[in-house]
C-alpha cells in the first residue's frame, strides 16, 4: 500500500472520531442527500443560509462548504460573509462552483467569491473547474458536457490548482485530485452516479467532512472524492440493476458502512 | 395497438434519445424527486429561481417546469421572467397550479402568470384545474377534494382546454389528457399514489421532459401521466404492503426502468 | 394497559380518522421527509412560508407546525403571521427550536415567536430546551449535547412545562413529555435515529398532525414522539445492519403501518 491510499484511508478513521460540525450554504435541490451524506460519514451537518447568522454559524464549525446549485442575491451574501469569517478563524473552505458557465449570475458569483474568500478545496467537473479558472468551457447545465475530453483533466487540475492556490478536485469518470505539486487519480465510481441527482453535491460535503477532520487538504479532496466513488460502486452491485431509486438509497447506506478496511480494500488509485 | 397509443410508447424513446434539459422552477418540498424522476426518465434537470438567471438559463433548456407548491415574490418574478423568455425561444411551458385556491397570493399568481406566459400544458387535480380556469372550486390545500366529482373531468379538460388554448392533463383515479380536440383517458395507477408527496409534482416535471422531446404537447402530457401511472402501479406490486417509503423509492426505480415496452404492455388508455 | 397508554394508543386512530390538514413553515433540508411522515401518520401536509399566505394557509388548517431549521427574515415573518393567525383562530401550533443557542438570529427569533404566538406544544433536545427557556445551555450545531445530562430532562420539561404554560416534549436517548402537572418517560426509539437528519423534525410534524386530531396537546406530544420511537425501532430491526439509508427509508414504512394495535403493543412508558 503506497502513502497516499494508507493516508485516505486513515482520514476516514480520524473523520468518524474526530465528527466534525460541517457548515453547508447549499442549494434546495439535493440539501437533505449532503446531510445525510454527512451524517453517514461520520460528520455532523448544519445548514444555516442567512446573513445574519452565516458567520456564527461558520465561526463553530470545522469545516464550510459552499454550493451554488441554487443561487439567489440572499445566499450569495451568506456564502462571502461565511467565506469571510471562515478565514479569519481558520476554518477550510470547500467551493462546488455547480454550473459555472450556465448564467451570468453564476459567472458573477463565482469570480465574487474567489475574489473575497480563500479557498481550500474546488469540486467540479471538467467543464465547470475550466470555467472557474477562466480556461474556456462551455457547461450545458449542471453537467458535464460530453465534449470535454477527460484526457486533459491532470493539467487542468494542476493548472488550476496553481493559479488558485489551492486544491482542486475534477470529477468523472476518472477523478483526477492536484494540488499543483501532487497529483492522483482515482478510478473508483461508477456511470450510474450521474443517474442520481446530488451525487456531486454530496462528493463535496464528504470533502468539507473529511477537510473538517484532516490537516492535509489534498487528502481530504482525495478522501471524499475516494468515498462516493466506492460507496457508489458497492452500491451499484447492491442495487444498480433495481433502478435509480434503490441505487440511491444504497449509496447512502454505503457511506455509513464505509471505514479504513473498505477503503483500504477497494482505493483503487494511481499518482499521475 | 391504436394510434395515440403508439405515439405515446414512442414518445419516450424519443425522450431517452433527446435527453433534454428541463428547467423546473418549482417547491423546495418535493424538488428533488423532480430532479430524480427527470434523471430517471432520461431528462436532465436544473433548477433555477432567481430572476437574476431563470431567464438564462430557460434560454439553454428544451423545456420550462413551472410549480407553485411554496411561493413567494422572489420566485413568482422568476417564473415570470422564465415564462416569458421560454414563449420568445420556443420553449414549451408546464404549468402546475399546486393549491391554486388555497390562498390569495395562489390565486393571484395564476392570474399572473395565465396573462403573462402562454403554456403548452396544465396539469393540476380536477379542484386547481376547475380554479384556474375561473369554474367554481374549492381546495382542501393541495390535495383533490372528494367532493369535485371525477365524472366530470372529461367536460372540464375540455372546456379549459378550449379557454386557456393550451393541452390540459388532469389527474386523478382516473387521468384525463384533452387538447380541446382530442381526449384521452388513462386508467394506469394506483390510489397510494397520493400518499407519497410530490407525485404530482413529479408528474408534470416528467410532462415537462417529454414536451421538450417531443413536439405534440398532448402527446408529452399523455406521456408523463401515463409514465408515472405505470410506474405507480409496478411499484405498488414491489413495494406497496412494505410501507410508503418504500414505495417512494420503487417508483423512483420504475419511471428508470420504463421504456417503449413497458408503455406500450402496460398503458390502459381509452379515447373519450 | 393504564390510562396514558390507551389515549395515545386511541389517538392514533382518531387521527387517521380525520386526516388533518398540518401547515408547516420548516427548514428546506427535511421538508420532504416532514411531508411524507405526515402522510404516512394520516394527516394531509401544506407547506406555505410567504408571510402573504401564511396566515391564509393557516386559518384552514388543523395544526400549525413552525420549525426554524433554516431561519431567515422571510420566514421569521410569515411563522409570527401564521402564528397569530393561529392563535386567533384557536388552531394548535407546535414549535421546534432547531438549533435554539447556536446563533443570535435563532435567539433572537426563538425571543420573538414566545413572545408574540402562544403555543402548544414545544419539541425539541435538551440543550434547545433549556435555552428557549432561559435556562443555560450551549448547543452544538442542530444536536444534543452529551454533555446536556439527560438525568435533568424530567426537571427541566416540568419547568419549561409551568415557565411557558405548554406541554414540553424532550426528546433523548428516553423522551420526557409533560404539560406541567402530568408528566411520562418514553422509552421507545433507537440511537441510529441520530444518523438520519430529520428525524427531530419529523417528530414534531408528527406532534402537530395529532395536535390537529386531538384536544390534548399532552397526549399529542407523547403520541408524536411515540410514534417516530416505535417506527424507529421496528424500522432498526428491518434495515438497520444494511445502512443508514435503508433506515431512513423503514422510518417511513413504519409510520404509513403504525395503528392502535401496534402502539398499544409496542408503548414502553412510564409515568415519572
Amino acid at each position: 500500500m503506497n502513502t497516499i491510499t494508507k493516508e485516505i484511508s486513515q482520514a476516514i478513521a480520524r473523520l468518524r472520531e474526530a465528527a466534525p460540525l460541517v457548515h453547508n450554504i447549499t442549494n434546495y435541490v439535493t440539501v437533505n442527500d449532503c446531510a445525510n451524506a454527512l451524517l453517514a460519514i461520520g460528520a455532523s451537518p448544519i445548514m444555516a443560509d442567512d446573513p445574519a447568522e452565516s458567520g456564527d454559524i461558520t465561526a463553530i464549525s470545522s469545516a464550510l462548504v459552499l454550493n451554488i446549485g441554487t443561487l439567489n442575491r440572499h445566499t450569495i451574501d451568506s456564502m462571502i460573509a461565511a467565506g469571510k469569517r471562515a478565514n479569519e478563524c481558520g476554518v477550510p473552505v470547500v467551493f462546488d462552483p455547480v454550473g459555472a458557465g450556465a448564467s451570468r449570475l453564476r459567472n458573477d458569483t463565482v469570480k465574487e467569491i474567489l475574489e473575497l474568500v480563500k479557498i481550500a478545496v474546488l469540486r467540479g467537473n471538467i467543464s465547470e473547474v475550466s470555467f472557474v479558472a477562466g480556461l474556456d468551457a462551455t457547461t450545458k447545465g449542471v453537467d458535464a458536457s460530453a465534449a470535454d475530453g477527460r484526457r486533459d483533466a491532470v493539467s487542468v487540475a494542476g493548472l488550476v490548482a496553481e493559479k488558485l492556490g489551492c486544491t482542486v478536485a475534477i470529477t468523472g469518470a476518472v477523478d483526477v485530485i492536484s494540488d499543483g505539486k501532487r497529483v492522483v487519480k482515482i478510478h473508483n465510481g461508477h456511470p450510474m452516479l450521474s443517474k442520481v441527482t446530488g451525487t456531486g453535491c454530496m462528493t463535496t460535503a464528504l470533502v468539507g467532512a473529511y477537510a473538517g477532520a484532516n490537516r492535509d487538504a489534498f487528502v481530504a479532496a482525495a478522501a471524499g472524492v475516494a468515498s462516493m466513488g466506492i460507496a457508489g460502486e458497492i452500491a451499484y452491485k447492491k442495487a444498480g440493476q433495481v433502478g435509480t431509486g434503490s441505487f440511491h438509497i444504497a449509496i447512502l447506506d454505503e457511506l455509513s458502512q464505509l471505514d479504513f478496511a473498505v477503503m483500504e480494500a477497494r482505493l483503487k488509485l494511481d499518482e499521475a
